[in-house]
């Protein structure tokens, strides 16, 4: 260890590029940040001697009104100031510091993921569900981002898709789940917020799941990729774009089904198809599993934006026959139709109101009703409770 | 749009959830940062009503010494700073903030890199050379992350791998490069940082390299994958684990060249294998492009850490026989030796001693001595020069 330290030490006095010395660990404080406990509390740490005030904002503080909480760190030795949690439940968790009024991420973390245009660090409480979260010595599938021709919108598009493990040295064909993301998302966001293939693996080796294709198109129909994935380069997203529920990607979707199945080894059929989204991607599932009845044997929707009445008084035209397409749907059959909210999501009325509507036309569904409100905590063990039943 | 407007409106104001109010782009001011201009200045903004100084640090601020060079921005109304630099060339370039004393990312550009634990925020000056990194309207390859049985670790590994345009549609056998990263690298670092995808889809394009296989391990023996994406979870990483340099990774490189071999449509020959790779992964390239002769016709050496006093020194044996090896692999013949170096890059000297040395072997070798130090810039610039030269 010492032999290794004075070589590193050696290499280090080299360095002379600005790359190299804006990079080095060395000099500063050695801070970690966020710091796990083994009885799930939680210490943050932040240097700032400067600061009169370091406040945290996480996703286990309560709310304040429709404010995000936030605590107060204690300054401590050498301008460090430091906070700890109570006991955290398993979970992935996002966080920001705001020091003196300035919301900044945790430079002790380099750990973020971008919602829209923001970016927080992110941790995970570990055991319980969040086991499904984190990366096992388990099998893993494959994760690509691919490019594909959608003849509809006239355009080449990116996604990206999760191959099961043993998908590339087996002779099997494998059932498909797409699954869509919400406003503001693109195809990055299952991938990252959701842990897809994190809960993908693990459900898959426990046997929990079926070994299964996951597509994650990017729903946007203005976009041809992810903000900096696309020919757009990198710019500042906005919440939702134009095009994005007026029901062009409703009508191209099947360009999305034909390239997956003409591609990969899939068995294209209605009894290997599921489909399902969080809020506008539950809306979008919604819509296209009704407009392609015969399509998908699986339909999951994921705390849905399901506006029907907001569609129609837009005047988009694709959404005005939603009743008796609901009906084409049911009389041609499904296996599930599995809707899941959160009793404090602000569409959970919204929900309620969808499924009396099922009633009404006698149309079956699995209502799934949980804490909490419209967050990807419960899109992820949405995604965990549904997946077990597809394919079966 | 104003109907567009309202709904959106709509739609935010129903929203109660923190994860969406903290998302919102919406409240603030709308900043825009960093603004390139026609002209190829950029403007960057800062919101801060409260600071007393905004400084800016940027790969185009000549550094002061080792530190790098900052440059103070201005506080304009409503307590935004700001700062326009002067015309930058094409480039892709890093920044961050100091508000205070306190480093900061900037919250109005979610694009960043993490290079080992330090996290920057990117943009990109377009044309010229910067074209080459852009994503433009061209054929895209697909970008997998995959896993890969090493047995010589004894580990499931990660690796990164680019197929190029049409590999999936085609029956064609592809050459493949193997492109290895520096200190503190990993599998993510020629993908972001070096701009991978974009250099081959764009040089493919244009007819200036031919199709190709990339394929980006990971040279950390000790870790499974990058940080936050193997069996470790989250940490903060360091600049270099302890076993990197030892040998290992040389000893076991052809459990990757083997799984890539029989997993893709390879030309399985030492006129279709290259090796190249940056700093240490120029080390790496060096051993083993020696270790395995009548493996590689083409090898890539950027800014490279030849270090083989200093490897003798520490006494991993697997580097005693560097010169007889040499001359093995000079005997047994290559098509291409590159060595890219700059003339400010504190590898500068090992690099031509190193020259001496192949000289004093007859062994040959293109030397191509460029401006700058151990940077990016120069480690993109030279894989754009060193793939139009391959498998020709």
């Amino acid at each position: 260890m010492r032999k290794q330290f004075f070589f590193v030490l050696t290499f280090v006095g080299l360095l002379s590029g600005s790359a190299f010395t804006q990079q080095m660990p060395f000099g500063g404080a050695d801070i970690k940040s966020p710091e796990i406990h083994a009885d799930q509390t939680v210490t943050f740490r932040f240097l700032a001697p400067d600061a009169k005030e370091v406040k945290i904002s996480g996703e286990w503080i309560p709310a304040k009104g429709l404010l995000p909480g936030s605590v107060a760190l204690t300054k401590g030795d050498k301008g460090i100031w430091s906070y700890t949690t109570g006991v955290l439940e398993p979970e992935l968790y996002s966080y920001s510091f705001t020091v003196d009024g300035l919301k900044v991420t945790d430079p002790n973390n380099p750990f973020l993921f971008r919602d829209v245009a923001t970016v927080t660090n992110v941790f995970i409480v570990g055991g319980g569900q969040a086991n499904l979260y984190e990366i096992n010595a388990v099998p893993h599938g494959t994760v690509s981002r691919r490019w594909y021709e959608s003849p509809g919108l006239g355009k080449t598009r990116r996604l990206t898709i999760y191959t099961p493990p043993g998908y590339e040295s087996s002779k099997q064909k494998f059932p498909v789940l797409y699954l869509l993301h919400g406003s503001g998302g693109d195809e990055e966001a299952w991938i990252a917020q959701g842990r897809v293939a994190q809960i993908a693996d693990n459900l898959i080796v426990q046997g929990k799941a079926k070994p299964m294709i996951i597509v994650m198109p990017n729903g946007n129909v203005d976009q041809d990729a992810a903000p900096g994935e696309g020919k757009d380069g990198f710019y500042k997203p906005t919440f939702m774009l134009p095009s994005t529920m007026n029901g062009q990607y409703i009508k191209t979707f099947m360009d999305i089904v034909k390239f997956v199945e003409s591609n990969y080894r899939v068995e294209d059929n209605m009894a290997n198809r599921a489909i399902a989204g969080l809020s506008m991607g539950g809306f979008h599932s919604m819509n296209i599993s009704r407009y392609y009845p015969g399509t998908f044997d699986y339909v999951g929707l994921f705390s849905a934006a399901l506006m029907s009445e907001t569609s129609k008084q837009r005047g988009w035209k694709l959404y005005e026959a939603d009743e008796s397409t609901l009906v084409q749907q049911k009389d041609n059959g499904y296996k599930l139709y599995w809707i899941g909210i959160g009793k404090e999501d602000f569409l959970y009325q919204n929900n309620l109101e969808y499924a009396a509507k099922l009633d009404s036309i006698g149309m079956k569904y699995e209502f799934v009703e949980t804490e909490g409100g419209h967050v990807w905590k419960n899109w992820r063990v949405y995604l965990t409770e549904f997946m077990p039943l597809l394919f079966n």
